[in-house]
């Protein structure tokens, strides 16, 4: 089974990578009001359960994709969204 | 408008850091086949028409947030998928 954990920044920490997206995107002309860059991990598991998958990234995420304290993530099985 | 840029390592390139990710998984006890690290940018568009903005968000990914040689780009609106 695939899915993807998204990790982003959560709301009110800086985000120096975004600001400097952000900045060189009006740069290039494009009118935006706000970036922010986070992460994507693919990960293929031989579980093919949703809910124990679902349950196996969530461990994941927290002990290892993601930094609790500065970001948030979700999780998308790709069975789940077809 | 809100929109997700989702930048992936393309299929057949090296990925060390999803290597990485795959390899600390497996030593934490996760069962995975694959993992594939790549970033997503979160863009916040003045532009209010999704015609325009998928035109827009497609012109950043190819001159900015990604690299056509070696990455794959999906755009997702958010008003698109609620």
């Amino acid at each position: 089974m695939k899915a993807t954990v998204l990790v982003r920044p959560k709301p009110g920490i800086l985000d120096p990578q975004g600001q400097a997206v952000e900045s060189s995107l009006r740069h290039l002309g494009f009118e935006v009001a706000d970036a922010r860059v986070g992460r994507l991990v693919d990960v293929e598991l031989d579980d093919a359960d949703p809910a124990e998958a679902h349950a196996a990234l969530e461990s994941m995420a927290r002990d290892l994709l993601a930094n609790p304290l500065i970001e948030s993530f979700t999780i998308e099985l790709e069975d789940a969204h077809e």
